[in-house]
């Protein structure tokens, strides 16, 4: 797979100042024919793992060839290294190897990694800038991808894929007719709660449209929310305003509250602490603290 | 009117996830020669009157022959139809048809409508995901469209453009010197107002620069602002945080504060429940309780 | 220099009504084969001075010929001029000539400077609104410079370069081993301070990578901080939550804390008011105030 021209940017810097305008210049710069876009800039400071689920959120939504250039990096300066990788779905990401390609590595497939040699691949006359390498090193290498100026074997030594730095993660499990999950992240805007809980496993509870489900939510192995739920294919399945399990634009299993927001009417997080278990029951009220209607 | 080649994006959905990336790497996919924009993604959650407004507030300035994608849609997965529309100044645009053309309708003219036929116009393998439209049907469609692989006749069977979901409205009238229009939005960055009454309307006043205009607005009846304030053609016509009353870059009737906020400062908000009343004054003071200097 | 078909748009619009995608129509409309990008439309409200800065962080990452539309603009309306001016650098920018070409005129330097004639530089039917010249002027002569359909003989009369509008600003000065500076502006999103003062002076007081630096800090005359930091490459130099001084990314003197926020953490601000001085010390502790470790 070579790569097509197209560069999708994602970082935490936000929009407010000139650092991704910066990041642009130079792809820019380096070849005025390449198409630039963005994912995310508004990834919170730092957080690697939700860089890593915006990533497994989009990546195949593009066409094989684009390079996505992802830069949440606390650890600039650090021995993390700087890699570039070809996904077995054909899509290239250059980043900072910090766990940022955790859920792509588990769930795409890392094809092949090579480390970004910098006396090479770096912006001309940024000896001197050791603070931005989003701009001098990333945007740099990725704009040289995807322009065809070098290919993988430009950007530096290959090394193991199975090596890339993945955080641990726990994968959900059914037992008993008891699915336990974790929460993997927030739909920011509107609340719900993502699952890791894919279509799949979800279908063997035998549960149907209209069905019900007993969810239960922990956190640090404290109960803070108990219900059954109606499961449906839309948010319009329930009123507005009642709770719904429901399967996400990922075909995870989600939790929702029609045009409100779930995670702030009970105070629910994201991350591995953060467990939910779907059992099917046979209606509302039939667990005995559910009493959410729908 | 063909397409040529351009689609605007506009949504509720945010920036800080990967929902409007996947829109974009959908429309990339269905053509890498396709130029990719946006209206805004920060419409509040499911604010259809204000998605429709900012469609009114850029239509125009763009070529015809662009294609508009707008996703506000709380009816995903009710009967709310999805549509394609052509309109009367030769733009198109994607839409649920649930009130976001209520502007267009009514300032430009809808000359074409259809329906999308989702078993043609649909991403494919997005057929278990029901609540993601935007990606997997009406970013499909605009691109589609936009890339002249299909025309209108390809995206649906045709419906009557007279029966275009608009919302009801009333609209601004002048009888004994007196007009009485509504705020039709906030310019939220700057605080001003926003009427839905027309600069040739507001003419039949004869209020000329620098004359003073009584404005007195209400909410659900209750006065909630009454002062004389200048007519001036811009800004700077006033002295720094002084109210004035001019036209606005779409030549209706706005009020706002010099460098101030006037929405913030009196409390006002925006819909048809927000009555604005101008009429001729002899100047500041005229009307008993217009002691705003300017 | 000629324009290559690139325009950059700046303002203090922020992204979320239609007021940046009608700039972006009408340039569109222009000539459909400019490439369209964004600096930041997040500039503080009629912030002039943040305007300049955002500019001198970005204009020399892209390539020269390159046309930048920058709009903040609290003067619409009154006599400030509409100019476009080419940089020293070869760039193109559009803009109020209001102080937002003060840094890029200081750092850079200006080559031509030419007021805009706005009879033939104006939104074909626009000359009713008087409001959003960043629509029907500045991104429609941006436009037609970068589509090559003007030069800017073609934009309007030349005026003196060196008369273009700069803030008074206090150059950073070594004297006695201490270096008095001011803090430029906020790296918002990080909180990390960016002072005036270039790599080349830091560098003659012979601070070491790993050595002490004693920092002061001053508002209208008040010490508001006092202490002895490490100067390092880059953040991880310090422990996290410690403070560093640092050579940011445009090669001047940064104070900041590795992964927290130090203009929130000490209630700095930035602006000629806020003095800031750099010493040579021999340690931690050395300074009676300065017990920050790291």
């Amino acid at each position: 797979m070579t790569t097509n021209g197209t560069v999708v940017f994602q970082s935490d810097f936000g929009l407010v100042d000139g650092a991704v305008s910066a990041m642009y210049g130079v792809a820019n710069a380096v070849s005025p024919e390449l198409h630039l876009f963005n994912l995310t800039h508004d990834i919170p400071q730092f957080d690697i793992w939700e860089a890593s689920y915006r990533l497994i959120q989009t990546v195949e939504y593009w066409a094989p060839g684009t390079v996505f250039v992802s830069v949440v990096d606390p650890g600039v300066g650090t021995d993390r290294k700087s890699v570039a990788v070809l996904t077995d779905s054909g899509h290239y990401i250059v980043t900072p190897d910090n766990g940022t390609l955790t859920h792509v590595a588990q769930k795409i497939g890392i094809a092949r990694r090579h480390e970004i040699e910098e006396a090479e691949n770096r912006l001309q006359d940024s000896q001197h800038s050791y603070t931005f390498h989003g701009r001098d090193v990333y945007a740099y290498t990725g704009a040289r991808l995807a322009a065809g100026l070098i290919n993988l074997d430009g950007v530096g030594p290959s090394l193991p894929a199975s090596e890339t730095v993945v955080y641990p993660s726990t994968p959900p499990h059914l037992e008993n007719g008891v699915i336990e999950a974790s929460v993997d992240i927030l739909d920011v805007r509107y609340g719900s709660l993502w699952t890791n809980c894919p279509r799949d496993l979800f279908a063997e509870l035998g549960v149907k449209r209209g069905d019900y489900v007993a969810v239960s939510i922990t956190h640090h192995g404290r109960t803070v929310y108990g219900n059954d739920l109606k499961y449906g294919q839309s948010f319009s399945d329930v009123n507005v305003g009642a709770s719904i399990v429901y399967i996400n634009s990922l075909l995870n299993v989600g939790v929702a509250i029609n045009q409100g927001n779930f995670a702030r009417a009970h105070d629910i997080g994201a991350g591995t602490e953060w467990r939910i278990r779907f059992q099917k029951t046979v209606g509302p009220g039939a667990t005995p603290s559910g009493r959410e209607d729908s």
